[in-house]
């Protein structure tokens, strides 16, 4: 058994030779050579041609020397093979958004090898290119389940949090139909040879602590307990959700994301030893100069603390604004600043 | 004296007969007899005609039985009185942003008694007809900040970000002068008769702590410093600042507006007893059937405990598309649920 990359010992808090260090939306516009591929395609067209997402997924970590790749993919991704039609202009929008009990006995549970092969063909080609860790992903229950109640991308899920509210059954309901869904999508992204499975609940921070812990948090409990079996770390992200960690740290993951509001000191004081954590770094430091952005970095690695289990990340995805330099001063401080050999 | 009135009471932590509760935006779109006067006058038409205005923050007072009203206004009011020109369509649109420190210097001081004089009448006019007490308020420096750099509305506000990263001189001494430009106003607000003066601050949860501590805390506190001498109670809500509230609690308040993330037992616990709590209701229950509402009234009641100190509001304005009868619902269930005598 050779040592593991530093990217997978430190979702298992294991020490490493530098803070492993990959970033949000890394594979995006804000990148000259990922423009150029969509000139010759859409959003959509990217996702479902594997040998193009593994290009744009490769084209970071080749740049900048990343120390995980993460597929290049959506969240939506999975809906469609639900019986769920959507559209991208650009964001999701659903014509049918799905809002009684009736809408969700018409779903039906996914087959990812029938309704998404493209996801472990890109998989599988990236495997064969990449020297680093591949993360696959997904969305998280109650995030799905916003874009699929509300319709489209929304600031405030009223409709979304208003079935939770009036009819919390089938809300449940829903919520455990995605839940399935879910962990089949990453059980065959693993099977495919993904290293690492990573839950995007980007809406889980417009919940009360009291909804979170009722509504959303079982069906991520859910997904991680079937996927605990498999040799994979995994990781979740409550974006916006400082005052869910108490809840998060009961969960069965090994990394905890966290965005910027809330420091790592403190997000690691209440998730405790037994999880890593991943951020934090605000993506805005990124249109800092070149020093204050090192300051910044430096300020999120002191954070984080000398004990192992720490990836460097933002607190949130790339702005596509950002200066491609930027973000290779980023990587290297990180490297530099962390070397422990 | 006579007996101050609960709402009064409850900011400066006395006991009162009952929870004190007012609804952010209680004047506005959700109401009919709202709808009816912006059928003649749009909303910024109704902002500079003071008999409208009024008009309008009596409206939810009247049909609810509010503990408090807060004057129908707009936090850019204060900003063309700088030089700035803003549209609205909808959303707050600034056609020449202030993003140098040759924009910054071309701003000039307000007089709110010729800037701003309706803001001044509409107040005069409430306080002869109102028999609850009579809110002020303002955006706070970074808020205002934020749309002014931004030159509109955003879910990031990078630009605005950006600019104090890689700008700290420019965006202090643009700070500065909105803490003295709101001051200006708040003052003129209570000299004109408000009783009680709110700071909001919209966007204070983009920031992490360490840049909320360094940029926006000075300068709500040199307002609030400011406005000490004055005997009206003060107001902050640092919306989405669940990670801010050691910061929060430093300041020179008397009430800190709490959003609905953060638990209100949580919330006190890190404020101390010298502060008083304002919220936090989840907009979203006014969708819930009405013993759903009801517990989630009782649940905040019951967070906020038995101490004086705690006066009734939702964590963030109220949804356009709530149901009016919701509201009278929640006001009637505050009411009833904390009765003490």
């Amino acid at each position: 058994m050779g040592q593991l990359p530093p990217f997978l010992a430190a979702c298992r808090r294991q020490p490493t030779t530098h803070t492993p260090v990959w970033i949000m939306r890394q594979a995006g516009r804000y990148l000259p050579e990922y423009r150029k591929v969509r000139e010759k395609a859409d959003f959509l067209t990217l996702t479902k041609t594997p040998e193009l997402a593994a290009e744009v997924t490769l084209q970071p970590v080749r740049r900048f020397g990343m120390d995980a790749a993460i597929l290049f993919s959506d969240i939506m991704t999975p809906l469609e093979g639900m019986g769920v039609a959507i559209e991208f202009c650009p964001g999701p929008v659903i014509a049918e958004p799905v809002r009684s009990a009736a809408a969700v006995d018409r779903l039906r549970p996914i087959d990812p090898e029938e309704s998404v092969p493209y996801v472990q063909q890109a998989i599988r080609i990236l495997r064969q290119e990449l020297t680093v860790p591949l993360i696959g992903f997904a969305g998280a229950p109650f995030t799905l389940f916003c874009y699929l109640v509300e319709g489209s991308g929304s600031k405030t899920f009223t409709r979304a949090k208003a079935l939770l509210m009036s009819e919390p059954a089938t809300a449940t309901r829903l919520l455990e139909m995605l839940a399935d869904t879910v962990a089949r999508c990453l059980e065959a992204q693993a099977a495919a040879g993904a290293q690492a499975l990573m839950l995007f609940d980007s809406w889980a921070g417009l919940l009360t602590p009291g909804d979170f812990r009722s509504v959303a948090l079982p069906a991520v409990r859910s997904i991680l307990t079937r996927l605990r079996s498999l040799d994979v770390p995994l990781i979740y992200f409550p974006n916006q959700g400082a005052t869910l960690l108490e809840d998060v740290a009961t969960l069965p993951a090994d990394v905890v994301g966290v965005d910027w509001r809330m420091p790592l000191d403190r997000a690691r004081a209440i998730l405790g030893p037994g999880l890593a954590v991943q951020g934090n770094l605000d993506p805005t430091a990124l249109f800092a100069p070149p020093a204050e952005l090192e300051r910044r970095v430096d300020e999120v690695l002191d954070a984080a603390g000398p004990a192992p289990g720490h990836i460097f990340n933002l607190g949130h995805g790339i702005d596509r604004r950002t200066d491609p330099d930027a973000v290779a001063r980023l990587v290297d401080r990180v490297h530099e600043r962390s070397r422990r050999n």
